[in-house]
């Protein structure tokens, strides 16, 4: 590697131009090329080789407040990635090494080492730590296990069943001996879904009979849904819970696009009312908080799952930094099957 | 006591003669006198000293289904009872016993002696047993303790304050040094709460200054709700909950009421995007599923809580079982301060 040409070259990065309202369009977006930083003493700097497109990032481009600080407009857009260490005045890392990070979407990144997770020098397939084996696949082993509590028998339903965290949700259900229930935009992703991934139905909520096949597939109740979607799925999903059922709740992304007040009629009273004579359990979590805790158990358990080929995703490549927008773009608007990164490097 | 006559007397029962639409009436109970009934073998007779009056029985005057049958038209309506055996043809049980049931709105009930609970012989104040040591006072504890899980520090909103769940709440809340804040409808009750109960303060919700009073009295926001109301309650609550917290649902009185569709705007996505992004629980429970795990363990530890006086609560007592049907129609109406039983016997 030319690390001499990266350290005196241009650092290409993406800024929130505009904030959006409703779904974003190419324009909230600014391609900026400004010098490479160079890392103070205690600082390091990264080449970000893949960076990780997610449905939460939409909800970064808000104002604040929510669940992390909104981006400012002019800053560069937040992201995970996976990254070398091309240069080092940190003691703990040393050119070469790779890491999973917040590089953000750009080609590179200043460090002080915070968050660095450093990957196994021997891993060969490096952008699954953005997906199976980082944050996504985290998300869905959290919240399936420490909140959702698969028993064998029950019937596990999930959203953006081709999605990193729909996938794993579906195959860990699996793996514990839970049916699993995904849904999906369209015959071809409900296909791969079941083909591909092992769920045992799945149904199409662009269907107009969605709620009637819904039924037809969870014919024993549903015992835990995995919410990452909102809206319409949810409405479906209420009625099949079953008495103790349990809501691992991480993502609304129904909802990020939406502004200001939803028309009625008000459906919460007939909600807390559903949870309370079916015992329902709904629980918020923000997977960011469980690392310190629970990181090593999840790669523990995954590590050799996925190396055995029993989790698996898809997984799309985009190819250079600038097709980062129009990537989170159609990735707002479902056009994908499976994880999307953007390769940053040739 | 007369058994003779009882034996061949009349038993007086209120049963439900209309479904209510909103606020019941009188007219949606009829007073009946019918013969008693005489045991067959493997059955025993009460007769009924004390019935419960509490706001769940509203819902069960509504069509089904909801998480109990719907009480039919023209039976007798459900309640707890403080009973005393005086016939017996059943094993267990003997005359002059004392037990706690669902023995319902009449003065006599044949029961084959499933789910009755033996009262200790030498209680005196046998009508705890439908409040501080009954349903009520479970529920408190199990909401509370088992879902809530209150800690140190933490602060503790309850609505109904004065109310024997939300009593409990409050003063085990205390006991656990969390800080227990309630709820509850004019200056009086919100006085007794804070003198009588040792609430850390109490806010009157019929204030025009509601959700700022909450605000001030809970300047580092609120842990554990305990959800017995719904309604505008839970919308002040609701952007007082810190991370983490925990919402145990119990009842949600401000809806019995309600019927058909409720005007907009939608509240559930602002809701369910509050429970995400502050990682919030809530969870729906029915105290009748955790009397064979946890009744016992409740007992153990609040008998010594009542019996020395660190857990009370005030009791109102209605003479006769025609003062029922009004007695709950004002308890739905917030008339009292405290539990209501109606004492059956001169």
């Amino acid at each position: 590697m030319n690390t001499g040409t990266a350290l005196h070259g241009v650092n290409r990065r993406i800024v929130l131009q505009a904030r959006p309202t409703g779904t974003p369009v190419p324009a909230d977006f600014l391609l900026q090329e400004v010098p490479i930083p160079r890392p103070a003493e205690g600082q390091l700097l990264l080449k970000n080789l893949y960076l990780s497109l997610d449905p939460y990032m939409r909800g970064r481009m808000n104002e604040g407040p929510s669940y992390a600080p909104a981006v400012e407009l002019g800053a560069v857009m937040v992201g995970g990635t996976v990254s070398e260490v091309i240069e080092s005045r940190h003691p703990r890392f040393k050119p070469g090494d790779r890491v999973v990070t917040q590089g953000g979407w750009q080609t590179h990144t200043l460090s002080d080492g915070t968050g660095l997770g450093l990957l196994p020098a021997d891993m060969t397939h490096i952008s699954l730590a953005l997906s199976l084996l980082g944050m996504p696949g985290f998300t869905a082993w959290y919240g399936l296990l420490r909140i959702g509590e698969p028993r064998p028998g029950d019937t596990v339903v999930v959203a953006s069943a081709t999605g990193t965290v729909g996938a794993v949700v579906g195959q860990l259900a699996k793996r514990k001996g839970s049916r699993a229930i995904g849904i999906a935009g369209g015959a071809e992703k409900c296909r791969i879904a079941v083909e591909e991934l092992g769920f045992d139905a799945c149904i199409d909520h662009r269907s107009p009979d969605f709620a009637g096949q819904l039924a037809a597939a969870t014919p024993e109740g549903i015992d835990v849904y995995f919410e990452n979607v909102g809206g319409a799925v949810f409405d479906a999903v209420l009625p099949r819970l079953n008495i103790g059922a349990r809501v691992p709740l991480c993502g609304l992304i129904a909802q990020y696009n939406s502004k200001g007040l939803y028309p009625g009629p008000d459906r919460l009273p007939r909600v807390m009312g559903q949870l309370l004579a079916r015992r329902i359990k709904i629980q918020g979590f923000i997977i960011s908080d469980h690392y310190a805790d629970d990181y090593a158990n999840f790669m523990r358990e995954m590590s050799p799952e996925v190396a055995h080929g029993h989790i698996r995703v898809r997984e799309n490549v985009l190819q250079g930094l600038s097709q980062a927008p129009q990537g989170l773009i159609d990735l707002l608007d479902s056009r994908f099957t499976g994880k999307v990164v953007v390769q940053l490097t040739d």
